[in-house]
């Protein structure tokens, strides 16, 4: 068996068990008002990437998967609250090809069990939290703030007719990039790695969750409807500031500036406008910048890895390093 | 000076400094959108009950209050963060005697500026806390999530149309007492205080817990319109489960007992029948009753503290209980 196709299985079976136990967490719980529907969203299907990113730092810095099994569950609780969130704040129908909370159920509903989420979060990696405890709990915390510093950007720049590229980029980093940056420091610290294997983990993460951000806005506009599980075209559709638009508006000329202005002022494209939008991103090379930055951020994250020992634990991270960038959806 | 006039004093002391305190908690951080809003509803005049038994009970235990100060505040962020989800889902208008989050700014700004009360409420509890670090996360986190159980339940008691009031007792032993009881219980760990007067101060704050909500409750019906900042009969008005109706409703008879029905019915009453409803509490003894479990749950609470070595620190605790229950607003 190639290397590729064993961390392919390991992923495989962690994701399985990953959503066994997120299944198990609020079963029996009461009272059902809250902890059905918190367990609805989260047992619907994920990558679970970052759960899984937890395992993975871990196991790299010596501790077994199952030491760090509620860590990891925890990551992916935060995560999930933050979608439930985001979702009613943009008004969204679906997540994961399924109705979002608040449309499922109702808006009171949604908002509690989104806090009900993160609170059990808290209390699954308090569960694991035997070593470095302040430290674990210190970095969750600095992830969650900064991702409700993020989330804020998003929405301001919702309304806001300009953006830079650079503004962007922070507004991922603190929105994206600081979870997986968090998931790394956890996995890592949990383990009682030294002080710059943990900074080194922290880097890789970051760069990675950059990478994997524009990856997403790239796939919106290229990727593949039935895989991708959203519609193609979605952000321009809802007006969104992608890497992709910002770039091309920072490039375009004539009647391509002005059409992509028109995103602006309109708040979005109808659905038969995506072909054209598409057109103008390829003739001002906006995915070739695109799949520049991603380059950029996974090579820097591939770096940070080529900095620790080489191990089979750690040539598993490569490998998703490289999966993830590859994706198609 | 009398003992009373001194604590009094000390309260209005900390009061004064936990409000400029939490003035410049968000002063200068960034981005405005996420910590303006969040700031404005901290900083709304309040009791400050909570960060105050923070700093009591640490100072029972042998701690100074400048040592818990920052566990305090993280305290009244947390209380604060619930008063902002509640409100979205009461669809209140009014807080503090001024506007409510959701209505001054938006849905998203108030659901946003609520998760990032939360998290800097971990950020500066994990500040102060240098011993007993992981009970204490524990406990805090455990708080946490009773809340979110026992609004649930509230939510859920709105659409039913039977709740006994021994259900109504176990939702504000979750959404409010449990607060208290947390505060009880971080002031004490904090000060390294052993298990036994930790669990003391545990009922301590429970039993203070459910005096201080029926008192609420009774507050509502009785008490003084301007010094209490709410609506009087607000509970009525809105149609709420609250002590004094679901004992009302268990002892009328005969057209009293239909009026009170209706209130279910209808899903609350008009302003001019609030006088028509306090005569039905008054005929049937429903005052009688709340004043009794009042002090029911207030003896219990004193009975607490008299289990605890006698000192002046202490004193002030049982001032407060007393001030607490005979307030008129």
């Amino acid at each position: 068996m190639t290397d590729a196709a064993k961390f392919e299985k390991i992923y495989e079976r962690e994701r399985v068990k990953i959503d066994r136990e997120l299944h198990k967490i609020f079963r029996e719980k009461k009272p059902l008002s809250l902890y059905q529907p918190a367990s609805y969203i989260l047992t619907l299907p994920g990558k679970r990437l970052r759960p899984f990113l937890v395992l993975l730092t871990a196991n790299v810095c010596g501790k077994k998967f199952s030491e760090v099994y509620r860590a990891a569950l925890a990551l992916e609780m935060m995560h999930t609250f933050t979608l439930v969130h985001d979702d009613i704040m943009d008004n969204a129908d679906k997540r994961r090809g399924s109705d979002t909370l608040h449309k499922k159920y109702d808006l009171s509903t949604a908002i509690l069990s989104g806090d009900g989420l993160l609170s059990i979060a808290y209390n699954y990696l308090i569960k694991d939290a035997n070593v470095n405890t302040r430290t674990v709990i210190a970095e969750f915390t600095n992830g969650l703030i900064e991702v409700c510093e993020g989330q804020s950007l998003d929405k301001e720049f919702e309304t806001r007719s300009k953006v830079s590229l650079d503004e962007y980029l922070t507004m991922i980093d603190k929105k994206t990039a600081i979870m997986i940056e968090t998931c790394c420091a956890i996995g890592s610290l949990l383990a009682g790695a030294d002080a710059g294997t943990v900074k080194t983990l922290k880097k890789f993460g970051k760069n990675l969750g950059m990478a994997f951000q524009i990856q997403d806005d790239l796939l919106d506009v290229i990727g593949e409807e039935k895989e991708f599980g959203k519609k193609i075209g979605g952000d321009l559709i809802e007006g969104k500031k992608t890497f992709l638009f910002l770039d091309a508006l920072a490039k375009a000329k004539g009647k391509d500036l002005l059409d992509l202005k028109k995103v602006i002022t309109n708040k979005g494209i109808k659905s038969n406008e995506v072909a054209h939008y598409r057109a103008i991103y390829e003739r001002v090379g906006t995915f070739e910048s695109a799949k520049k930055k991603i380059k950029f951020y996974s090579d820097k994250a591939e770096k940070c890895l080529k900095q620790l020992p080489d191990s089979g634990e750690m040539n598993i991270l490569v490998w998703l390093t490289d999966k993830l960038i590859k994706r198609k959806y």
